[in-house]
This record gives C-alpha cells, structure tokens and sequence, in this order.
C-alpha cells in the first residue's frame, strides 16, 4: 500500500517542540514533508503576504524528512507547499502544530496553527490543527501523542467532510490521564483586553496587547468544557463565514431598501 | 437625539482614499472616531500582535474628526479604539473599508478590513465592513456612497444579530447603475495560487504569491454572482465556525475513539 503524504506546519516556527513531536509521530504514518515558518508566526489569523516577498530554504532540522523554512505565515506556508514543493503531488492531509498554547472557542480566530490547517481545507484537503494548552516553550507533550496517532489514523482512513478542518485541544498535562476524545463545538467565550502602557527610552509611549480570557458558556457541549474536564476536544470548523439564518432574516426585514 | 458613535477603521492605511469617503459619510450619521493602520495592513486576516508592541498616535488628517493612527493589524485597531481610546464610551458602530479591493467569496478570511468589522462582532458591536471590487488606490467610488449610507441607517436603526457582521461588496464603476441590494451567501470559490520564482541581487531566490480567482459557484444566491450582475452584496458573517453538522456526522462515525 502507497504510503500516504502528510504536509506538516504549525505556528510556533520549525525548531519548535511541538513540531518536532508531530513530525515524528507523523513519520510512522507516512511521508512527511515540512513547510513551516522560520520563526514564530503566533496570532496571525489567516493573513498571508500580499505587498511583500517569501523566503523559503531547504532544513535538514529533521533527519530523513524533507523539509523548509519560510519567512511567510502559516498559510503562505500551506500555499507555498501546496504550489511550488510540491507541486502536482497533492497531500493526503495536512497537520498543524503542536501548538504551544491553547487554541480553543474564539481563539481559533487568531490562530496560525489553524488558519494553516484551514487554508488546507480551502485547497481540498483533510487537515488538522492540534494544540496543546500550556504555553510553555518546553511543555509536557507526553500525554498527547497517543491522541495525536488516533486521530490522524481516524482521518486518514475516513477523510473529513469537504470544507471542514479538525481544531483539536489537548489539555495541559495533568496527575490524572485524559478522560478521552469530545467532538465539540466552538465556546461562547472571548479575551477581555487590556493595554500595557509603557515609554520607551525616548520617552514615547507604547503598548502591549494582554487581557484575560473569559468564558460566556454554561454548555457541556464545547470545546472550553472539554478541556476543563481533561478531555481532548475536537471542533469540525467551516470556512464558509456565512450567517444563513440571518440570510433570512435580513431578505424579509430589509425588504425597504431591496 | 443622542447621536450614535461610529468607529471606523479599514485595513489599507488611515491616508486611504476608501477610508476618507467613509469618514465623511459617518460624519453625517453620528460622531466619529477613527483607529487605522499607520500603513497598508491588506490580506493580514484576523491576525493580531502578540509578540511585538503597538504604537498609537494622534492624527488631525480629517478635520474635526478624533482619528489615531495604529502600527498594528485592523483587528487590533478595534481592540484598541475599544480598551484604551474609548475606554468606558461603547460605539454604536464599527465600520471598516472601504476597502480597495473585492473582500467577496473566500477573500473574506484573507481580509484585514473584514477582521475589522468581525472584532466588532466578538466585542458585542454591530459592525459592517465595506469593500469596492476594485483594487486601484485612486478607485472611483462616486457610485457607492449612497449605499453606504443606506445600509449603515438600516444597521444603526435595526441593529444587527448578536455575532454577526456585514461584509457588504460595491461592483466596479460601469456605465450601468448599480441594479440594488442583495442578501448573500459567501460564494465557493478560491484563489488558484502561482508562486513568482525571481533572484535578488545576490543570486537567493525569493516568490511573490500571485494567483487567479477562481469561481466554482453556479448559485446566484451568492456574492460572486451578485458583482458580477451590478449588485452590491451584503453577506451576514459569523465568527462561530463551528460546522454544526459535522458535529452530529463525527459523533455518530467516530464512536470506536470516543
């Protein structure tokens, strides 16, 4: 049996730990190549590089595995992978991460790890963002590797609805093992902002973004829920943007100005 | 009457010709305040700065008008016009563009101007952002100012579903009248990428990311079809992106890992 192709990227850059761990877990699976940023590439959303030039090199970082570094974003990175490496060899999935940090409810929104899974899904192809919530450089990935082989061999066999990526959160490591895997959907939640004011040496002022993530949603169902009670959450997420219950409503309240 | 507060900001840079024509169509409406990019912030999605500071300046380029200019991406223009420009004052508006360039169809996860508005959204504000098909910097937008005004009076009277912003779409000047409004869904299409190979000066190679628009759609349900029949489209947007259905479908599949 052919062996399946695996595109790898994440958000964190190429010399991550989290990345290295998928990379090898990936590598049982299949053939693996790598594209991921040459540095870190957090909270880029789904931005690409439009009024600038990319940068890409060969890595020999992992042994075995062709794999490149590049100065764009996550999902220039799939792009690039996607159009140039690869060419006319079309992954059989894409995977993103580990991320280092949590990319639950709205934060998906913000997320490098999943806007190269999603621009995965916009190409056609199965993709999967993993995150792990703990923000540490060297955080505790132990515990998640078994979840990360189940369900990528899960996805591998049986493939995902066209125009759907997988964000899958793993919780941080805990004394207790993971209670098992929740399908789930996106927590009603946001970060409450707030603006560290500073001055510079030359007395000018400048900000830090910071704030507090506050969760809205008294569900069960979600993806917020899943980790706080140690399971592994996975949200199917759609790039169709489209609100079509307000489709409705807005073709018979807005009648005056149709 | 208490005149409503508009924020207004756009992803092309706060000297833009699309912001000006916004800024003095607002003036008309309410009491404005403008937080944009001090520079051009196109295809940057909904990323945000994590890792790096933010600047904020005052700027007096449109008289008598409260307007900032921010080094970062337009979601964090919201985010700051929200936290630390208006403090405890919430506008009754976002609006974002308008934007020199088509947001339609998948472009909207690419787009700086639409993750304006989306933070708008996530922030509890009813929020539009305003796009022209046509990417020229000095665009003639004499056609869309009347619609501009007419669907910001209907949000600000009607207000908009919790969670939801307008991505509304202008065709390009024609020698025909704009036909009217339509409600739409978000077409299927994609951008068929080509990566521009060149070498610098000191033979590394460097890529421009280029690509054709492709569209796949034959609905006329939907925005693609909407600009290219002279309408202006307004597609209600989510940040939910959660695929409900693929929820029930992987609940019912997945129960060996589950």
């Amino acid at each position: 049996m052919k062996k399946p192709l695996i595109l790898v990227s994440n958000d964190d850059g190429i010399t991550s730990k989290g990345i290295r761990l998928l990379v090898s877990i990936m590598s049982e699976l299949g053939e693996v190549v790598v594209v991921a940023p040459d540095g870190p590439q957090s909270g880029m959303g789904h931005a690409i590089t439009i009024g600038n030039t990319l940068r890409l090199e060969e890595n020999d970082i992992f042994p075995g595995v062709a794999a490149y570094e590049c100065s764009g974003t996550p999902a220039d990175c799939v792009k690039i992978a996607k159009h140039f490496v690869l060419k006319d060899r079309k992954p059989d999935l894409v995977v993103s991460g580990i991320n280092h940090g949590s990319n639950t409810s709205i934060s998906v929104l913000y997320s490098g790890t999943m806007s190269a899974a999603i621009e995965g899904a916009i190409e056609g192809m199965p993709a999967i963002g993993f995150s792990l919530c703990d923000y540490a450089s060297d955080a505790d990935f132990s515990h998640v590797a078994d979840y990360v082989r189940t369900i990528t061999k899960k996805v591998l066999k049986d493939g995902l609805n066209e125009g759907v990526a997988l964000n899958v959160n793993f919780p941080p490591k805990r004394n207790e093992s993971i209670r098992g895997i929740k399908i789930c959907r996106q927590a009603r939640a946001r970060w409450q902002e707030e603006f560290d004011l500073r001055y510079d040496p030359n007395g000018r002022r400048y900000f830090w973004l910071a704030g507090n993530f506050v969760n809205h949603d008294k569900g069960e169902d979600n993806d917020e829920w899943a980790i706080a009670n140690n399971y592994v959450s996975v949200v199917p997420c759609q790039f169709d943007l489209t609100a079509h219950h307000t489709v409705v409503s807005l073709n018979s309240n807005w009648d005056d100005i149709l």
